[in-house]
C-alpha cells in the first residue's frame, strides 16, 4: 500500500528557503541571549499529563496531544475514560517544563538562572492558514530575581534581537496585573465578575472601547460599573503621566506597580540601543492566569497582533517545591517573525557565496579528484562549494541551482 | 496538589554544560554540512501511523509513541485494539519522514537533493542509563543520485564534521549488501535461513568469529554452510586487496559492488583531508531492512559501539511514490558525541569571554545605569556581560560564576 505523503493533519515541512531564515533568527537569538548571559537549555517535548493538566496551561490544555500508554499498562477493557489510557503528553508551552526544570535542578544552576530556550510546542488546534499544530516557541526568562532588574533585561535583550534581525519602530506596551484587581475596586465590579471584565477588556484591540462596552452591558455590568471601568482607558499608549493619573486614581494600593512600571520605563528608556519606544497601556491583559505582576508585548505596524510577549509568574515554580520563586519571562512569537520575514524576501546578512562545480558523467577518478580539490579550495575560502554530476539538460541545471543562489559554476569535462 | 519535578520517565533535561557542547556540535554540523551544499530542512516530530508502520522501521515500530485521537474520533466504546485509538505517532528517525517529505516536495527542490536534518526522534526503549526515549539525531542524505559521487560526499563531509569536533584516528568500515546475498550464495545458504545467518553475522563484533560460530551451529546451518560461510571473514580490516579476494570467490554476482567498493575507497582515500582510514569490512550487515547497496559505519577506539552509520536505500521514496529515487545516508551518533566530549571535558574553542557586573542592592537608577551601559560596552567587545544584583554573599556568588566561566567581575556600589 502506499504510504501518506503529506503531513500529519495540522503540522508543516520546512522547505529549505524557509529554513535558512529560521535559522539565521535561532542563530541570532543564541548569541544575542548568550551575550546577556542567558544560558541555553532544554527540557522533553514529552511531559508527564499531570503536569501539563494542572490547570497552569489555560485553554492551551484542552489541546494536548496525548500519548498513550505502552504495553501491560495499556488496559482497552479496564478504561473507563480517555485518561486511564495516557500518561503523557506533548507539552504546549515552555514555561510549565522551564518551572519543572527549575524545581528540579537549583541547587545545580546560578541563582538568579537566566534561561533560555527554544523547542517545538504542541497544541491540537483548529487546523488554519499560518496556523500549525506544532510550532516553535524561543523564550527568555530570568528565575529568582524579584527586582525589577528582571524585566529591564529581558526587554533590553528582546529589543535588541528584534534589532538585529531587522526591525525597528516598534511599541513595547507595559502594564502590570496587579493594576487590574485595583481598577475592578475602583470600578466596583464585584469579585466574581471581575475574570470576566478583563476577558472582555482583553479584547480592546480588536473590539475597540465601544465594543467593550457594549460586551459589558450585555454581560450584564451595572451602568455605573461600566463608566468607571472604562473612564480608565480613554487612552491605549501612554507615558509616565499616564501611569501617575491612574495610579492617583485608584489609590494607595496602585503605589507597588505605579512605581516599578515607572522604574522599568525610565531604565529600558535610557539604557535602550534599539528603535522602539516603551509605553505603558492600561488595557493589556494577557490571556494567561499565571501572571502575577507586570504584563508586556510588542506590537509593530505592519502586522496586527503582537511579535512578543511575556510578564512575571511569581506563582508558578511553587506549584512543585511548595515555597515561590520569583520568575518573569519574554517570548518572541518566532513563527509570526519568521512569517515577516518571509513575506519581505529577507536578506540574510553575510550568507557565504554558493559555488556549483559540475562534473560531466564518465568522468574518471582523476577529473574527479581535480573537482573535489577545487570544492575543497573553495570552502577553505569560506564558500559554500556543491559538487554534482552535470545534467543531461545543463541550462535547466543550472538555473534551478541559480534559484537557490548559486551564482558561479566551474565545469569539468570527462577530458579532463 | 505538588507536580511531578522529575523528566517522563527515560526522558532527559539538558543542563547549560552540556546544551553548550550540544550547540558547538549543531553549529560545527550546520556549517560543515552547508559548505557542501547540503540544505537544511525540518519534517513534524509528529507522524502518520500508517507511515511510522509500514515495516520501514525494523524493530524500532515496537518502541512507537502513539498519539490519542481527539475529540469525537475518540471512541473508547468502540475501541477493540490498540490502533483504534491513535492516529499518529512519534518520529522514531529522520529517514521515513525525509522520504516521505521528498516523494511531496520534490518538484520544488533541487535534483539531486543534498539534504541535512538534526531533530527529536522518539523511542520507547527500556530506560537504560545513557540511553534516552528522546534523541537527537543529525543526517545528511543525498537522494536522487545513483552512483559512488553520494557515498564520496557523505562519508567526505561526515569524517571533515568529526575532525572540527575534536576527532582523529578512526576508521570508516564499509561494505555492500549486495555482497551479503553473494555470500549466502557461495555457503549454499538455503533462502529461507538468510536473514538469520545475517543477523548472526551482525554479532561479529560483539561475540567474536568462535561465537558466530557457535551460534550457526545451535540455529542448526550444515556444517559445509558454515566453513564456507565463516572462511569469508577470517579477516574483519581490509584494504582493496581483500574485496578483490572476496569476490573473486563469490564470482561475477560480485563484481557491481566491488567496482563501487574500490571506487569509493579510492576517491575517499584521495581526498580527505581528515586523520582517518577507510577499509572493507565484509562482516559489516548493519540493522535496517532497507539497505539495498553500500553500507558504511565510523568506530573510534575509545568508544566501543559506532559513532556514525549509514547506508544505500534505494526502495524507500518509491513505497511513497510508486517509483523508486536512488538515496543514500549518514548519520552521525549525536547523543553518543555528546557523552564523549563530556567525558574528555571538551573545552570549545572560541568561547566568549565571561564577565560579570554586581550590582550593589538598593543602588540608585544612575549606578544602574552606569552598570548597564558597562555590560553593553562589554557585549560591543563580543564579551558576555551577565549584569546581577550583588548577593549578601558576594564570595559564594563569585564562586559559583566562576563555575560557570566566569573570569572576570565589575563591581557598582550604591554609593557610585
Amino acid at each position: 500500500m502506499a504510504l501518506i505523503k503529506k503531513p500529519e493533519t495540522g503540522m508543516k515541512d520546512i522547505l529549505p528557503e524557509e529554513m535558512e531564515i529560521r535559522d539565521f533568527v535561532s542563530r541570532t537569538a543564541r548569541q544575542t541571549y548568550a551575550s546577556y548571559g542567558f544560558e541555553h537549555i532544554e527540557t522533553p517535548c514529552v511531559e508527564h499529563i499531570e503536569n501539563l493538566s494542572s490547570s497552569q496551561g489555560g485553554e492551551n490544555e484542552k489541546l494536548i496531544f496525548k500519548i498513550m500508554k505502552r504495553g501491560e499498562k495499556l488496559d482497552l477493557s479496564a478504561a473507563k475514560e480517555e485518561n486511564d489510557l495516557c500518561d503523557a503528553g506533548l507539552r504546549y508551552d515552555l514555561t510549565l517544563p522551564l518551572a519543572r526544570y527549575y524545581a528540579l535542578h537549583q541547587a545545580e544552576l546560578l541563582t538568579p538562572f537566566k534561561a533560555f530556550q527554544m523547542g517545538s510546542v504542541f497544541r491540537a488546534e483548529r487546523p488554519q492558514k499560518g496556523r500549525f499544530r506544532q510550532f516553535t516557541q524561543c523564550d527568555i526568562d530570568i528565575l529568582g530575581e524579584s527586582g525589577t532588574m528582571a524585566e529591564i533585561e529581558l526587554i533590553t535583550a528582546t529589543t535588541e534581537l528584534l534589532s538585529k534581525i531587522g526591525f525597528s519602530g516598534f511599541t513595547v506596551r507595559i502594564s502590570d496585573r496587579r493594576l487590574l484587581g485595583a481598577m475592578a475596586d475602583y470600578s466596583n465590579i464585584p469579585a466574581e465578575k471581575r475574570d470576566e471584565a478583563f476577558i472582555i477588556l482583553d479584547k480592546m484591540d480588536k473590539i475597540g472601547l465601544e465594543g467593550v462596552k457594549e460586551e459589558l452591558g450585555k454581560n450584564g455590568f451595572a451602568e455605573e460599573a461600566q463608566e468607571r471601568f472604562l473612564s480608565l482607558f480613554t487612552e491605549k499608549e501612554q507615558g509616565i503621566e499616564g501611569i501617575r493619573a491612574l495610579a492617583e486614581k485608584l489609590g494607595a494600593a496602585a503605589d507597588p506597580a505605579r512605581e516599578d512600571l515607572e522604574h522599568i520605563i525610565r531604565m529600558v528608556s535610557a539604557v535602550k540601543k534599539a528603535d522602539f519606544r516603551i509605553l505603558f497601556d492600561p488595557t493589556l491583559v494577557r490571556g494567561m492566569s499565571y501572571y502575577t505582576g507586570t504584563i508586556f508585548e510588542i506590537e509593530m505596524d505592519e502586522f496586527g497582533s503582537s511579535v512578543a510577549g511575556g510578564g512575571r509568574y511569581d506563582g508558578m515554580i511553587g506549584r512543585f517545591t511548595g515555597s515561590d520563586v520569583p520568575a518573569c519571562g519574554f517570548s518572541i512569537g518566532f513563527e509570526r517573525i519568521i512569517t515577516i520575514l518571509m513575506d519581505r524576501k529577507f536578506q540574510i546578512p553575510g550568507r557565504a557565496g554558493r559555488k556549483a562545480i559540475l562534473v560531466e558523467k564518465g568522468a574518471g577518478e582523476d577529473v574527479l579528484k581535480k573537482a573535489m580539490a577545487k570544492a575543497e579550495e573553495l570552502r577553505g575560502n569560506g564558500d559554500t562549494a556543491l559538487v554534482c554530476r552535470m545534467a543531461k539538460n545543463k541550462k535547466f541545471q543550472k538555473e534551478s541551482l541559480a534559484g537557490r543562489g548559486y551564482g558561479e559554476f566551474i565545469e569539468f569535462y570527462k577530458e579532463g
